[in-house]
């Protein structure tokens, strides 16, 4: 793994904001949902608070009550502002956060190019992939701000032409039972969550060689998926029921198509694209509708570990593997 | 009563929201706060639904999700959008209300113009009165906005003098029992509910010829006016341990004083200002560790009526008058 | 007034709760409602209280923790078990409340037969008329319990004919206008919020004489009375539409019919027997919806008090005046 | 395995049934509770209702309204009565509930002795597997309802003596790296979903020889256990500041000591039980406080399959094993 550039993962964030007025930028749209501000403020934070505070010679933190409302969940590092009132902050400014971002920039680039910066590595790569990690949570979060308004913004203006997916039939890969290695190998940038690699054994499976995708939800949905209480766990049932949810989260009937409020804006769905923003609950029901279910976190690993380049790594956010059970002989395969 | 002003009310309100940035329009600080934006948006939609839309030749609504975002809850005239999700709307922009309000002024003064436009006179008034309602609303909003931030943001700045109020020490007019005259008395602009004039009797009382000042109500929390529930009306006590009341809204115990947030900042209390910012069951717990109660609407509007100019109508807002028992005499008297 | 005799008083709650069993004297089904058990306990703590313990020579408690169980809301007595969870005490037992009830009664008879025992008088009689108020309440919260029972039981047996009521058509009585004494008049019992007696005027009105009926509340139903935003409050069309009203509680379509549970059981609404089971924003919609007003409290007060007999004073908690406003003449006449 | 006998099962429900009032039997101290007439009718329910009315020749339901009462969650057998609100049903009566199960019970023996009788062997298996289930339901819920009694009953005399538990020192057992199988072995009678057996690999660990005790609960509490957040998944730390959770369910301080309410009632802890009424949360802190960690369920069916006899299996219940992280040699080792 080569480094991540601080130059360039930062200015992507500010690249990512740019879309965005001031006040999309601080509404909090639900408790889950940061405000992009915010976004930009905590993660300028973390390099404050772990990097130039305790390293950087006569270095003062440049308003003292960012410390309150730019940290997160570090119960280390002191006392922080309530998570669900991170909506009601309008002062700072989001010029104010620039500012801050520009000045803990210019600082931190200063302490990397002095003599023996290259000390303060770890914690930069560190800081940079908690930010790319940021990076997914704004556009999330934005994602829900923006649907939230009933002019149904877009984020960015939608190609003219649609994404051109084309999904394949699926076909099932069969991984053979064995005991196999999963988690971090030591090399390179991992998340403490990812250690330590270790040995799980798994029974033989199949699993599908790529991501269930919207036309296939379709079906379910025009099959009564969300109405058969024998394709729902008891709790995803009682949830289903209570939320009145009939589809995935963004859907919308639209006369006699579904339309999805994505962050491109609102339009049809497209039949090939995976499918996205759906519960644990949904998937599973989606699965067992399939005379299949979901794979463990094992099996995935290691399905997806040697997967061929079209399963597409870089959609899992979207991804909900569906896998199956082969009832005739009793044996359990996974899609 | 002279007419209103259409270009002073207007001017006013754009006046109010000088010193607040597009995050401090925007945001909802809690379900019964509207975002400056909305009461910006709302005023003007009100000119444009009831007097440019039925009555100005040709004129087409500038914007058609207009009518849904920013109706509030004229039943009559369709769906809106629900009043606890207005501090999701980040689209229009502040600016984008501020064009709204330009064309909608124009168009307005226009219909005004031309030949028989005194006609429309009545629902112009109707308007301004509304607007300056929404005035009113827009500052105990935006109050409640600054306050829940930590950096506790002053609307504009506090002057260099205090305010200078002193209060001289209460005394007791007497309203003699008696058949007296109440409500609007047809001349000039009133709201539906201030009619009709009516004749209600009122038994000899006294009240006080002053509002509460903050200074007295200190005196009431230091007597442990919180602490005893012997002040207090079974649900309101109930509501003060629930909510864990101790002092009126936005008080703060700072050392050993009592500071205030205002819309000029955070200072310590002035103990000759009338106090603000309490609920009705305070107002009542503190009529009777006066040994006194609160006037009825009805003897506060005879009393208000006839009242000396130090009484100050004009904080009203900020009023909780205070009434006396004496119990000597088994007679009600008022503060 | 003549006084509420003790012994028949305290049977007439015994008699109440003989068509319960132990289970149905225990649960509570919802907050508001107190246990039939407690209900018992409460009216016997009360005299064991206030008479027993500061006045019976060597009287000692016969059980410390009722004081805590069975106090309601008496503050200056000490703390009391939480009204909401009075439906989780299944100890003490009825028989244990039937043994408790015995002891106290017996007590109290010689405390009264005792020289001088009629100074205590007073509180004798104050004690009564909280019982009498339980009694009211015992019935009303045991409906509710029994009405919770899938199987609808019936807390007695329904008569084999139906109640007989006939209802007149409505006439309206004129009550001029003047000044009207109301409250109680110092002789004989009353609760402290009946005091004092003082004058109030009245504007000249029209007051319905007898109460609504069902038959007419199925016609209100019937003519979209709870479809019909223009005859609620703004809150009270909140209301129904949360809650999902459309009838009056315990009222229940079956079939063609509306049905009611009662304590006499489950059946056919009697079309003229009063409605009753209503909320204040029913009456006042029903009211509009007759081109009517409620009354004021003064006005009911000066009609009821001197109503003739068929206003039926008897049936006070079913009771909803509808009251008329009659346009043309733009004066408030009362139904 | 040898078969359950029905007689006995079916006796021993009613036997536990013995100590409690109808009151108690009857009220829900909360939604996860369920009154001990219901766990009474539910299991009497389930043997009317698969086997009695499809096996029986002219079986007739014995009230059609146990069907809709009884039913706990099996979707596919029709609708059923909301479990928070079981607590509503006084009626059927407990002495009704008891000859419902007495009139099933001698069906069921009728169809049992039948010739062929014996094919119903299965379904009778299950239906007392789950009579057991609920017999420990049943203590669990009766200890709740009589622990919100002020009065704090026993659900059973406490026997004169001390439990006579005597706690050796915890010892560490080994488990060496390696393929184990777990779940049912096809022998006997289980439930579905400890099925099917399948093969699972273990690094090595260690897992302690006996149960965590009260008297080590006491020295995690006074070491601060339950005040510091690194000991806490977050979570867990939000769980017990918002609950204000400061010692296990049930316990509570009584001078010096940490008393307990059982079902034997309100006495000290015993230092040398095995401690219980502890969350997951509570058990994951204890186990970091213990530089442990919990046990995985496979590393646990492992271990206990083998346990030597002071494991103590009948006591799951109160089971929460602790577990030991190595940090010098970066190895997991179960406690």
């Amino acid at each position: 793994m080569t480094h991540l550039d601080f130059r360039s993962v930062r200015r992507h964030t500010d690249h990512l904001t740019e879309p965005l007025s001031a006040e999309d930028q601080t509404i909090q749209s639900m408790p889950d949902v940061s405000p992009t501000k915010w976004h930009r403020g905590h993660t300028t934070w973390f390099f404050e608070t772990f990097l130039l505070l305790p390293h950087a010679q006569r270095y003062a933190a440049i308003d003292d009550s960012f410390a309150y409302l730019f940290n997160s969940y570090y119960e280390s590092v002191g006392e922080r502002h309530p998570r669900a009132q991170r909506g009601l902050i309008t002062r700072p400014s989001v010029d104010e956060v620039d500012a801050y971002r520009r000045q803990v920039d210019a600082s931190v680039l200063e302490l990397m190019a002095q003599p023996g910066g290259d000390r303060f590595d770890d914690i930069v790569q560190l800081g940079l992939h908690h930010e790319q990690q940021h990076q997914e949570l704004l556009l999330m979060d934005i994602h829900h701000v923006l649907a939230n308004n009933p002019s149904r913004p877009a984020y960015r203006s939608r190609p003219s032409t649609t994404s051109g997916a084309v999904a394949v039939s699926t076909s099932w890969r069969s991984i053979a039972e064995g005991l196999y290695e999963i988690g971090h190998d030591g090399c390179g940038f991992a998340f403490d969550h990812e250690a330590p690699r270790h040995r799980a054994w798994l029974e033989s499976f199949e699993i599908a060689d790529r991501l269930v995708t919207c036309g296939e939800w379709e079906s379910f949905i025009a099959d009564d998926g969300y109405r058969r209480p024998e394709l729902w766990m008891s709790q995803g049932w009682a949830t289903i029921l209570g939320q009145r949810w009939s589809a995935p989260m963004y859907w919308e009937r639209n006369g006699d198509e579904w339309w999805v409020k994505t962050l491109d804006g609102f339009g049809r769905i497209e039949p090939d694209e995976p499918v996205a923003h759906i519960s644990w609950y949904e998937a599973d029901a989606f699965a067992r509708w399939s005379n299949a279910r979901l794979p463990t976190e094992t099996e995935w690993e290691v399905a997806a570990t040697g997967a061929p380049a079209h399963l597409d790594m870089d959609r899992t956010a979207a991804l909900r593997a569906r896998s199956r059970l082969t009832s005739t002989d009793q044996q359990w395969h996974n899609v």
